[in-house]
Protein backbone atom coordinates (compact mmCIF):
# COMPACT_ATOMS: atom_id res chain seq x y z
CA UNK A 1 0.00 0.00 0.00
CA UNK A 2 1.28 3.67 -0.83
CA UNK A 3 0.94 6.68 1.38
CA UNK A 4 -0.14 10.46 0.66
CA UNK A 5 -1.34 13.27 2.06
CA UNK A 6 -4.14 15.99 1.13
CA UNK A 7 -3.55 19.44 0.22
CA UNK A 8 -6.40 22.23 0.12
CA UNK A 9 -5.96 24.96 -2.70
CA UNK A 10 -9.67 26.31 -1.57
CA UNK A 11 -9.17 28.69 1.49
CA UNK A 12 -13.40 28.68 1.53
CA UNK A 13 -12.74 24.76 2.79
CA UNK A 14 -11.35 26.03 5.72
CA UNK A 15 -12.02 24.28 8.66
CA UNK A 16 -12.52 20.74 6.30
CA UNK A 17 -10.53 17.37 6.09
CA UNK A 18 -7.18 18.33 4.32
CA UNK A 19 -3.77 18.68 5.84
CA UNK A 20 -1.79 21.52 4.05
CA UNK A 21 -3.27 24.95 3.35
CA UNK A 22 -0.50 26.79 1.73
CA UNK A 23 -0.46 25.84 -1.92
CA UNK A 24 1.23 23.55 -4.03
CA UNK A 25 4.57 24.50 -4.12
CA UNK A 26 4.30 23.92 0.28
CA UNK A 27 2.28 20.84 0.28
CA UNK A 28 4.68 18.87 -2.00
CA UNK A 29 7.84 19.80 -0.42
CA UNK A 30 6.44 19.05 3.19
CA UNK A 31 5.01 15.76 2.17
CA UNK A 32 7.89 14.93 0.38
CA UNK A 33 10.44 15.65 3.47
CA UNK A 34 7.75 13.81 5.29
CA UNK A 35 8.30 10.40 3.09
CA UNK A 36 4.46 10.40 1.50
CA UNK A 37 4.80 9.05 -1.54
CA UNK A 38 1.73 11.06 -3.17
CA UNK A 39 -0.67 14.36 -2.31
CA UNK A 40 -4.59 14.31 -2.86
CA UNK A 41 -5.36 17.63 -4.43
CA UNK A 42 -8.64 19.66 -3.65
CA UNK A 43 -8.79 22.52 -6.01
CA UNK A 44 -11.43 25.11 -6.62
CA UNK A 45 -11.81 24.22 -10.18
CA UNK A 46 -9.62 21.96 -12.74
CA UNK A 47 -8.15 25.62 -14.23
CA UNK A 48 -6.65 26.08 -10.39
CA UNK A 49 -4.33 23.87 -11.23
CA UNK A 50 -1.27 25.19 -13.22
CA UNK A 51 0.20 21.79 -15.11
CA UNK A 52 3.64 22.84 -15.71
CA UNK A 53 4.43 23.39 -12.35
CA UNK A 54 2.82 20.89 -10.48
CA UNK A 55 4.45 18.32 -12.69
CA UNK A 56 7.78 20.19 -11.84
CA UNK A 57 6.84 19.70 -8.23
CA UNK A 58 6.37 15.96 -8.73
CA UNK A 59 9.24 15.46 -10.48
CA UNK A 60 11.59 17.64 -8.15
CA UNK A 61 10.19 16.24 -4.96
CA UNK A 62 9.35 12.46 -6.53
CA UNK A 63 5.63 12.62 -5.80
CA UNK A 64 2.66 11.08 -7.69
CA UNK A 65 -1.06 12.60 -7.52
CA UNK A 66 -2.88 10.13 -5.88
CA UNK A 67 -6.34 11.54 -6.33
CA UNK A 68 -8.09 14.99 -6.98
CA UNK A 69 -11.39 16.32 -4.92
CA UNK A 70 -14.63 17.36 -6.84
CA UNK A 71 -16.18 18.76 -4.14
CA UNK A 72 -14.88 22.39 -4.82
CA UNK A 73 -18.00 22.49 -7.51
CA UNK A 74 -20.43 21.93 -4.40
CA UNK A 75 -18.51 24.15 -1.86
CA UNK A 76 -18.03 26.94 -4.36
CA UNK A 77 -21.69 26.73 -7.39
CA UNK A 78 -23.81 24.51 -5.13
CA UNK A 79 -23.52 22.25 -8.21
CA UNK A 80 -24.38 18.59 -7.50
CA UNK A 81 -24.93 15.52 -9.93
CA UNK A 82 -28.29 15.15 -8.79
CA UNK A 83 -29.55 18.32 -8.35
CA UNK A 84 -33.17 18.97 -10.04
CA UNK A 85 -32.21 21.54 -12.79
CA UNK A 86 -30.49 19.70 -15.57
CA UNK A 87 -28.65 22.89 -16.26
CA UNK A 88 -26.75 22.57 -12.32
CA UNK A 89 -26.88 18.69 -13.24
CA UNK A 90 -24.65 19.42 -16.48
CA UNK A 91 -22.64 22.41 -15.37
CA UNK A 92 -21.90 19.58 -12.22
CA UNK A 93 -21.04 17.33 -14.82
CA UNK A 94 -18.45 19.55 -17.13
CA UNK A 95 -17.11 20.64 -14.04
CA UNK A 96 -15.61 16.86 -12.71
CA UNK A 97 -14.83 16.43 -16.09
CA UNK A 98 -12.39 18.80 -16.54
CA UNK A 99 -11.19 17.60 -13.13
CA UNK A 100 -11.32 13.92 -15.00
CA UNK A 101 -8.93 15.13 -17.48
CA UNK A 102 -6.58 17.29 -15.28
CA UNK A 103 -5.93 14.82 -12.65
CA UNK A 104 -5.88 11.86 -15.83
CA UNK A 105 -3.08 13.48 -16.99
CA UNK A 106 -1.19 12.89 -14.10
CA UNK A 107 -2.13 9.46 -14.00
CA UNK A 108 -4.61 9.94 -10.87
CA UNK A 109 -8.47 9.30 -10.69
CA UNK A 110 -11.27 11.97 -9.87
CA UNK A 111 -13.28 12.22 -6.62
CA UNK A 112 -17.29 11.64 -6.68
CA UNK A 113 -17.96 12.82 -3.16
CA UNK A 114 -19.97 15.94 -2.42
CA UNK A 115 -21.14 16.28 -6.07
CA UNK A 116 -23.61 13.38 -5.51
CA UNK A 117 -26.01 15.43 -3.67
CA UNK A 118 -28.73 13.74 -2.55
CA UNK A 119 -32.62 12.91 -3.30
CA UNK A 120 -35.06 15.17 -1.75
CA UNK A 121 -38.16 17.14 -2.60
CA UNK A 122 -39.61 16.59 -5.73
CA UNK A 123 -36.24 13.81 -6.84
CA UNK A 124 -36.99 10.40 -5.65
CA UNK A 125 -34.02 7.93 -4.87
CA UNK A 126 -34.74 6.26 -8.06
CA UNK A 127 -34.53 9.36 -10.01
CA UNK A 128 -31.58 11.03 -8.19
CA UNK A 129 -29.48 7.32 -9.04
CA UNK A 130 -30.29 7.13 -12.27
CA UNK A 131 -28.74 10.51 -13.49
CA UNK A 132 -25.69 9.52 -10.58
CA UNK A 133 -25.67 6.05 -12.40
CA UNK A 134 -25.72 8.08 -15.75
CA UNK A 135 -23.39 10.76 -14.84
CA UNK A 136 -20.93 8.30 -12.91
CA UNK A 137 -20.71 5.49 -16.45
CA UNK A 138 -20.07 8.62 -18.38
CA UNK A 139 -17.48 10.02 -16.67
CA UNK A 140 -15.44 6.95 -15.48
CA UNK A 141 -15.32 5.96 -19.49
CA UNK A 142 -13.84 9.42 -19.84
CA UNK A 143 -11.32 8.60 -17.18
CA UNK A 144 -10.71 5.14 -19.00
CA UNK A 145 -9.20 7.18 -21.98
CA UNK A 146 -6.81 8.48 -19.68
CA UNK A 147 -6.04 5.26 -18.43
CA UNK A 148 -7.56 5.52 -15.07
CA UNK A 149 -10.54 4.93 -12.76
CA UNK A 150 -13.24 6.96 -11.35
CA UNK A 151 -13.58 7.23 -7.44
CA UNK A 152 -17.14 6.93 -5.94
CA UNK A 153 -17.04 7.80 -2.54
CA UNK A 154 -20.31 6.84 0.12
CA UNK A 155 -20.59 9.45 2.42
CA UNK A 156 -22.07 9.05 5.83
CA UNK A 157 -25.79 9.79 6.64
CA UNK A 158 -25.01 13.87 7.38
CA UNK A 159 -23.38 14.49 4.05
CA UNK A 160 -25.76 12.24 1.70
CA UNK A 161 -28.79 9.98 1.62
CA UNK A 162 -27.64 8.11 -1.44
CA UNK A 163 -25.30 5.68 -0.26
CA UNK A 164 -23.91 5.39 2.95
CA UNK A 165 -22.72 2.12 3.38
CA UNK A 166 -19.34 0.39 1.13
CA UNK A 167 -21.66 -2.71 0.71
CA UNK A 168 -24.73 -0.70 -0.91
CA UNK A 169 -22.40 0.85 -2.64
CA UNK A 170 -20.52 -1.92 -4.56
CA UNK A 171 -23.83 -3.53 -5.41
CA UNK A 172 -25.04 -0.58 -7.05
CA UNK A 173 -21.58 -0.06 -8.85
CA UNK A 174 -22.04 -3.45 -10.16
CA UNK A 175 -25.44 -2.41 -11.99
CA UNK A 176 -24.05 0.04 -14.06
CA UNK A 177 -22.49 -0.46 -17.40
CA UNK A 178 -19.43 1.10 -16.97
CA UNK A 179 -16.93 -1.14 -14.76
CA UNK A 180 -14.62 1.37 -14.48
CA UNK A 181 -15.52 3.21 -11.66
CA UNK A 182 -13.93 2.04 -8.13
CA UNK A 183 -15.20 2.34 -4.47
CA UNK A 184 -13.27 5.24 -2.34
CA UNK A 185 -13.76 3.73 1.53
CA UNK A 186 -13.20 6.87 3.82
CA UNK A 187 -12.69 5.18 7.66
CA UNK A 188 -14.43 8.09 9.40
CA UNK A 189 -17.63 8.17 7.31
CA UNK A 190 -17.36 3.76 7.89
CA UNK A 191 -16.52 4.69 11.68
CA UNK A 192 -20.14 6.25 11.77
CA UNK A 193 -21.68 3.81 9.23
CA UNK A 194 -21.15 0.36 9.15
CA UNK A 195 -21.68 -2.29 11.52
CA UNK A 196 -18.13 -3.92 11.22
CA UNK A 197 -15.55 -2.27 8.94
CA UNK A 198 -13.22 -4.61 8.10
CA UNK A 199 -15.94 -6.97 6.87
CA UNK A 200 -17.46 -4.28 4.68
CA UNK A 201 -13.95 -3.40 3.13
CA UNK A 202 -14.24 -7.62 2.35
CA UNK A 203 -17.06 -7.20 0.34
CA UNK A 204 -16.02 -4.38 -1.71
CA UNK A 205 -13.09 -6.60 -2.42
CA UNK A 206 -11.57 -5.46 -6.16
CA UNK A 207 -14.00 -2.72 -6.18
CA UNK A 208 -12.06 -0.73 -3.78
CA UNK A 209 -10.02 1.69 -5.42
CA UNK A 210 -8.61 4.32 -2.41
CA UNK A 211 -8.96 4.27 0.85
CA UNK A 212 -8.94 7.63 3.38
CA UNK A 213 -7.04 6.78 6.07
CA UNK A 214 -8.71 8.98 8.81
CA UNK A 215 -9.35 7.47 12.47
CA UNK A 216 -13.22 8.33 13.84
CA UNK A 217 -13.32 11.73 14.44
CA UNK A 218 -11.04 12.58 11.21
CA UNK A 219 -7.75 13.36 13.15
CA UNK A 220 -4.73 11.13 11.86
CA UNK A 221 -4.79 7.41 12.70
CA UNK A 222 -3.83 6.90 16.55
CA UNK A 223 -5.80 9.71 17.77
CA UNK A 224 -9.63 8.64 17.70
CA UNK A 225 -10.94 4.99 18.67
CA UNK A 226 -10.84 2.87 15.45
CA UNK A 227 -9.57 -0.37 15.59
CA UNK A 228 -6.68 0.03 12.98
CA UNK A 229 -5.45 -3.55 12.90
CA UNK A 230 -8.45 -5.78 11.30
CA UNK A 231 -9.40 -2.99 8.99
CA UNK A 232 -5.28 -3.70 7.64
CA UNK A 233 -5.78 -7.50 7.51
CA UNK A 234 -8.99 -6.74 5.31
CA UNK A 235 -6.63 -4.29 3.04
CA UNK A 236 -4.24 -7.27 2.69
CA UNK A 237 -6.52 -9.98 2.37
CA UNK A 238 -8.19 -8.59 -0.66
CA UNK A 239 -5.17 -7.77 -1.96
CA UNK A 240 -5.32 -3.57 -1.98
CA UNK A 241 -2.47 -1.82 -3.16
CA UNK A 242 -3.50 1.58 -3.44
CA UNK A 243 -3.29 4.56 -1.72
CA UNK A 244 -4.02 5.27 2.30
CA UNK A 245 -4.55 8.96 1.48
CA UNK A 246 -5.25 11.28 4.58
CA UNK A 247 -8.48 13.21 4.35
CA UNK A 248 -8.05 14.19 7.92
CA UNK A 249 -8.19 17.33 10.37
CA UNK A 250 -4.70 19.73 10.44
CA UNK A 251 -5.12 19.19 13.83
CA UNK A 252 -3.64 19.86 16.47
CA UNK A 253 -1.69 21.25 13.48
CA UNK A 254 -0.71 20.93 9.93
CA UNK A 255 2.99 19.27 10.50
CA UNK A 256 2.01 17.83 13.72
CA UNK A 257 -1.31 15.77 11.80
CA UNK A 258 1.40 14.83 8.78
CA UNK A 259 3.77 13.92 10.84
CA UNK A 260 1.16 11.40 13.07
CA UNK A 261 -0.02 9.89 9.36
CA UNK A 262 3.34 8.78 8.20
CA UNK A 263 4.36 7.47 11.34
CA UNK A 264 1.07 5.49 11.49
CA UNK A 265 0.97 4.59 7.94
CA UNK A 266 4.86 2.99 8.20
CA UNK A 267 3.65 1.09 11.75
CA UNK A 268 0.45 -0.54 9.77
CA UNK A 269 2.07 -1.30 6.31
CA UNK A 270 5.50 -2.38 8.15
CA UNK B 1 -28.48 1.42 36.26
CA UNK B 2 -32.12 1.80 34.53
CA UNK B 3 -33.50 1.07 31.53
CA UNK B 4 -35.28 3.52 29.14
CA UNK B 5 -36.58 3.62 25.35
CA UNK B 6 -37.87 6.02 23.44
CA UNK B 7 -41.63 7.04 22.26
CA UNK B 8 -41.75 9.80 19.60
CA UNK B 9 -45.17 11.98 19.20
CA UNK B 10 -43.74 13.74 16.48
CA UNK B 11 -44.65 12.51 13.20
CA UNK B 12 -42.59 15.04 11.57
CA UNK B 13 -39.43 13.00 13.33
CA UNK B 14 -39.71 10.17 10.89
CA UNK B 15 -36.80 8.73 9.84
CA UNK B 16 -35.39 10.20 13.55
CA UNK B 17 -33.87 7.66 16.20
CA UNK B 18 -36.85 7.09 18.38
CA UNK B 19 -38.06 3.57 18.78
CA UNK B 20 -41.85 3.82 19.34
CA UNK B 21 -43.82 5.97 16.95
CA UNK B 22 -47.60 5.01 17.92
CA UNK B 23 -48.53 6.71 20.91
CA UNK B 24 -48.20 6.99 24.55
CA UNK B 25 -50.37 4.13 24.76
CA UNK B 26 -48.82 1.82 22.36
CA UNK B 27 -45.21 3.19 23.51
CA UNK B 28 -45.93 2.57 27.26
CA UNK B 29 -47.80 -1.00 26.98
CA UNK B 30 -44.44 -2.26 24.56
CA UNK B 31 -41.97 -1.28 26.70
CA UNK B 32 -43.48 -2.80 29.94
CA UNK B 33 -43.92 -5.67 27.89
CA UNK B 34 -40.66 -5.99 27.08
CA UNK B 35 -39.02 -4.98 30.87
CA UNK B 36 -37.98 -1.54 30.45
CA UNK B 37 -38.25 0.59 33.95
CA UNK B 38 -39.16 3.77 32.19
CA UNK B 39 -39.83 5.69 28.70
CA UNK B 40 -37.91 8.67 27.55
CA UNK B 41 -40.65 10.39 25.69
CA UNK B 42 -40.36 13.06 22.52
CA UNK B 43 -43.03 15.86 22.15
CA UNK B 44 -43.98 18.44 19.97
CA UNK B 45 -44.63 20.25 22.44
CA UNK B 46 -45.54 20.46 26.19
CA UNK B 47 -48.68 20.79 26.03
CA UNK B 48 -49.10 17.39 23.55
CA UNK B 49 -48.66 15.71 26.93
CA UNK B 50 -52.07 14.32 28.27
CA UNK B 51 -50.73 14.09 31.99
CA UNK B 52 -53.73 12.32 32.81
CA UNK B 53 -53.50 9.82 30.38
CA UNK B 54 -49.76 9.63 31.09
CA UNK B 55 -49.83 8.75 34.73
CA UNK B 56 -52.98 6.39 34.38
CA UNK B 57 -49.96 4.44 31.75
CA UNK B 58 -47.00 4.62 34.38
CA UNK B 59 -48.86 3.34 37.16
CA UNK B 60 -50.95 0.83 34.66
CA UNK B 61 -47.38 -0.41 33.68
CA UNK B 62 -45.26 0.68 36.33
CA UNK B 63 -43.16 2.95 34.50
CA UNK B 64 -41.18 5.61 35.12
CA UNK B 65 -39.92 8.94 32.54
CA UNK B 66 -36.57 8.84 32.12
CA UNK B 67 -36.67 11.80 30.23
CA UNK B 68 -38.20 14.25 28.19
CA UNK B 69 -36.74 15.34 24.83
CA UNK B 70 -37.09 19.45 23.75
CA UNK B 71 -36.22 19.36 19.89
CA UNK B 72 -39.62 19.63 19.30
CA UNK B 73 -38.78 22.85 19.52
CA UNK B 74 -36.44 22.70 16.69
CA UNK B 75 -37.89 20.38 14.63
CA UNK B 76 -41.57 22.13 14.35
CA UNK B 77 -40.23 25.54 14.66
CA UNK B 78 -36.82 26.02 14.28
CA UNK B 79 -36.64 28.00 17.42
CA UNK B 80 -32.68 27.37 19.36
CA UNK B 81 -31.44 29.14 22.35
CA UNK B 82 -28.74 30.33 20.76
CA UNK B 83 -30.74 32.08 17.78
CA UNK B 84 -29.72 35.74 16.82
CA UNK B 85 -33.09 37.07 17.15
CA UNK B 86 -34.16 37.58 20.78
CA UNK B 87 -37.50 36.89 20.31
CA UNK B 88 -36.76 33.74 19.22
CA UNK B 89 -34.75 32.49 22.08
CA UNK B 90 -37.29 33.68 24.22
CA UNK B 91 -39.57 31.33 22.61
CA UNK B 92 -37.13 28.66 22.77
CA UNK B 93 -37.18 28.95 26.04
CA UNK B 94 -40.80 29.14 26.90
CA UNK B 95 -40.53 26.24 25.03
CA UNK B 96 -38.11 24.30 26.99
CA UNK B 97 -39.41 25.94 30.27
CA UNK B 98 -42.97 24.35 29.98
CA UNK B 99 -41.43 20.53 28.81
CA UNK B 100 -39.59 21.10 32.48
CA UNK B 101 -43.07 21.37 34.17
CA UNK B 102 -44.46 18.50 32.60
CA UNK B 103 -41.13 16.64 32.70
CA UNK B 104 -40.64 17.62 36.26
CA UNK B 105 -44.09 16.61 37.14
CA UNK B 106 -42.97 13.07 36.81
CA UNK B 107 -39.42 13.44 38.32
CA UNK B 108 -38.26 13.51 35.20
CA UNK B 109 -35.37 16.08 33.64
CA UNK B 110 -36.06 17.53 30.35
CA UNK B 111 -33.00 17.15 27.49
CA UNK B 112 -31.46 20.46 25.77
CA UNK B 113 -30.28 19.15 22.36
CA UNK B 114 -31.31 20.07 19.25
CA UNK B 115 -32.05 23.50 20.59
CA UNK B 116 -29.07 24.89 21.47
CA UNK B 117 -28.09 25.67 18.11
CA UNK B 118 -25.20 26.62 17.02
CA UNK B 119 -23.14 29.83 16.48
CA UNK B 120 -22.61 31.24 13.01
CA UNK B 121 -23.25 34.33 11.27
CA UNK B 122 -22.79 37.19 13.14
CA UNK B 123 -23.09 35.51 16.50
CA UNK B 124 -19.95 34.65 18.12
CA UNK B 125 -18.87 31.27 20.08
CA UNK B 126 -18.45 33.62 23.19
CA UNK B 127 -22.26 35.05 22.46
CA UNK B 128 -23.57 31.60 21.57
CA UNK B 129 -22.53 30.19 25.24
CA UNK B 130 -23.12 33.18 27.13
CA UNK B 131 -26.89 33.09 25.62
CA UNK B 132 -26.83 29.10 26.08
CA UNK B 133 -25.12 29.47 29.30
CA UNK B 134 -28.16 32.22 30.85
CA UNK B 135 -30.86 29.17 29.54
CA UNK B 136 -29.44 26.26 30.70
CA UNK B 137 -28.83 27.79 34.29
CA UNK B 138 -32.36 29.52 34.59
CA UNK B 139 -34.04 26.08 33.34
CA UNK B 140 -31.83 23.96 35.52
CA UNK B 141 -33.01 26.13 38.20
CA UNK B 142 -36.40 25.54 37.39
CA UNK B 143 -35.73 21.84 37.36
CA UNK B 144 -34.45 21.98 40.87
CA UNK B 145 -38.13 23.85 41.91
CA UNK B 146 -39.18 20.49 40.90
CA UNK B 147 -36.50 18.14 42.63
CA UNK B 148 -34.96 17.24 39.13
CA UNK B 149 -32.22 18.08 36.67
CA UNK B 150 -31.69 19.67 33.78
CA UNK B 151 -30.13 17.61 31.06
CA UNK B 152 -27.19 19.43 28.45
CA UNK B 153 -26.65 16.95 25.79
CA UNK B 154 -23.16 17.71 23.58
CA UNK B 155 -23.44 16.57 20.04
CA UNK B 156 -21.61 15.61 17.30
CA UNK B 157 -20.04 17.98 14.96
CA UNK B 158 -22.91 17.75 12.21
CA UNK B 159 -25.24 19.33 14.75
CA UNK B 160 -23.58 21.77 16.85
CA UNK B 161 -20.32 23.34 16.77
CA UNK B 162 -21.18 24.17 20.71
CA UNK B 163 -19.62 21.43 22.35
CA UNK B 164 -19.02 18.53 20.39
CA UNK B 165 -16.93 16.78 23.45
CA UNK B 166 -18.09 15.19 26.91
CA UNK B 167 -15.11 16.71 28.50
CA UNK B 168 -15.26 20.26 26.93
CA UNK B 169 -18.75 20.64 28.13
CA UNK B 170 -18.32 19.22 31.33
CA UNK B 171 -15.59 21.94 32.35
CA UNK B 172 -18.09 24.74 30.34
CA UNK B 173 -20.78 23.29 33.28
CA UNK B 174 -18.62 24.01 35.45
CA UNK B 175 -18.46 27.94 35.15
CA UNK B 176 -21.85 28.20 35.61
CA UNK B 177 -23.27 29.31 38.45
CA UNK B 178 -26.32 27.22 38.62
CA UNK B 179 -25.16 23.20 39.49
CA UNK B 180 -28.42 21.87 38.57
CA UNK B 181 -27.46 20.60 35.02
CA UNK B 182 -25.92 17.47 34.29
CA UNK B 183 -24.90 15.54 31.23
CA UNK B 184 -26.51 13.26 28.87
CA UNK B 185 -23.78 11.33 27.12
CA UNK B 186 -24.94 9.81 24.02
CA UNK B 187 -22.96 6.90 23.07
CA UNK B 188 -23.21 7.65 19.09
CA UNK B 189 -22.47 11.10 19.55
CA UNK B 190 -19.19 10.16 21.58
CA UNK B 191 -18.11 7.53 18.85
CA UNK B 192 -17.74 10.31 16.62
CA UNK B 193 -15.84 12.85 18.74
CA UNK B 194 -14.46 11.23 21.71
CA UNK B 195 -10.62 9.73 21.65
CA UNK B 196 -11.55 7.35 24.19
CA UNK B 197 -14.91 6.90 24.93
CA UNK B 198 -14.36 5.24 28.37
CA UNK B 199 -11.81 8.16 29.91
CA UNK B 200 -14.45 10.40 28.63
CA UNK B 201 -16.96 9.25 30.84
CA UNK B 202 -14.63 8.98 33.92
CA UNK B 203 -13.67 12.71 33.11
CA UNK B 204 -17.74 13.79 33.09
CA UNK B 205 -17.70 11.57 36.62
CA UNK B 206 -20.45 12.60 38.65
CA UNK B 207 -21.88 15.65 35.87
CA UNK B 208 -23.10 12.48 34.01
CA UNK B 209 -26.79 12.76 34.07
CA UNK B 210 -28.38 10.39 31.36
CA UNK B 211 -27.00 7.99 28.86
CA UNK B 212 -28.29 7.40 25.43
CA UNK B 213 -27.69 3.89 24.69
CA UNK B 214 -26.89 3.37 20.98
CA UNK B 215 -24.51 1.70 18.65
CA UNK B 216 -22.13 3.32 16.55
CA UNK B 217 -24.44 3.37 13.47
CA UNK B 218 -27.17 4.39 16.39
CA UNK B 219 -28.77 1.09 15.63
CA UNK B 220 -29.79 -1.12 19.02
CA UNK B 221 -26.20 -2.16 21.47
CA UNK B 222 -25.12 -5.14 19.56
CA UNK B 223 -25.79 -3.64 16.05
CA UNK B 224 -22.37 -1.67 15.22
CA UNK B 225 -18.71 -1.57 16.42
CA UNK B 226 -18.95 0.14 19.59
CA UNK B 227 -16.95 -2.02 22.37
CA UNK B 228 -19.22 -1.41 25.61
CA UNK B 229 -17.32 -3.49 27.65
CA UNK B 230 -15.07 -0.56 28.54
CA UNK B 231 -17.61 1.82 28.68
CA UNK B 232 -19.76 -0.11 31.09
CA UNK B 233 -16.62 -0.29 33.15
CA UNK B 234 -16.67 3.19 32.82
CA UNK B 235 -19.47 4.20 34.12
CA UNK B 236 -19.38 1.73 37.34
CA UNK B 237 -16.21 3.07 37.88
CA UNK B 238 -18.15 6.95 38.37
CA UNK B 239 -20.90 5.27 39.86
CA UNK B 240 -23.27 5.85 37.38
CA UNK B 241 -27.15 4.47 38.59
CA UNK B 242 -29.18 6.25 36.08
CA UNK B 243 -31.24 5.38 32.76
CA UNK B 244 -29.31 3.54 29.94
CA UNK B 245 -31.74 5.04 27.50
CA UNK B 246 -32.59 3.63 23.59
CA UNK B 247 -32.03 6.95 21.32
CA UNK B 248 -32.12 4.72 18.39
CA UNK B 249 -33.42 4.12 14.73
CA UNK B 250 -36.29 1.39 14.80
CA UNK B 251 -34.07 -1.18 12.72
CA UNK B 252 -34.96 -3.03 10.98
CA UNK B 253 -38.48 -2.73 13.13
CA UNK B 254 -39.37 -1.02 16.75
CA UNK B 255 -40.33 -4.12 17.95
CA UNK B 256 -36.80 -5.86 16.97
CA UNK B 257 -34.42 -2.45 17.69
CA UNK B 258 -36.81 -2.92 21.52
CA UNK B 259 -36.01 -6.60 22.39
CA UNK B 260 -32.33 -6.71 20.92
CA UNK B 261 -31.47 -3.23 23.44
CA UNK B 262 -33.47 -4.98 26.51
CA UNK B 263 -31.23 -7.86 25.79
CA UNK B 264 -28.27 -5.74 25.76
CA UNK B 265 -28.93 -3.95 28.64
CA UNK B 266 -29.76 -6.98 30.30
CA UNK B 267 -26.13 -8.79 29.27
CA UNK B 268 -24.31 -5.63 29.89
CA UNK B 269 -25.82 -4.94 33.50
CA UNK B 270 -25.90 -8.82 34.65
Amino acid sequence: MKSAITISLVPEAKGGPFVFWEGLADGCARAAALGFGAVEIFPPAASAIDIAELQGLLDRHRLKVAAMGTGGGWLMHKWTLTHPDAAIRKKAREFIRAIVDVAGGFGAPAIIGSMQGRWEGKVTREQALSWLGDAVSDLGEHAASHGTVLLYEPLNRYETNLFNRQRDAAVWLRTLKNSNVRILADLFHMNIEEEDMASSLREVGALLGHVHFADSNRRAIGHGHTTVGPIMAALRQIGYAGYLSAEILPLPDSSTAAKRTIDSFRFYTA
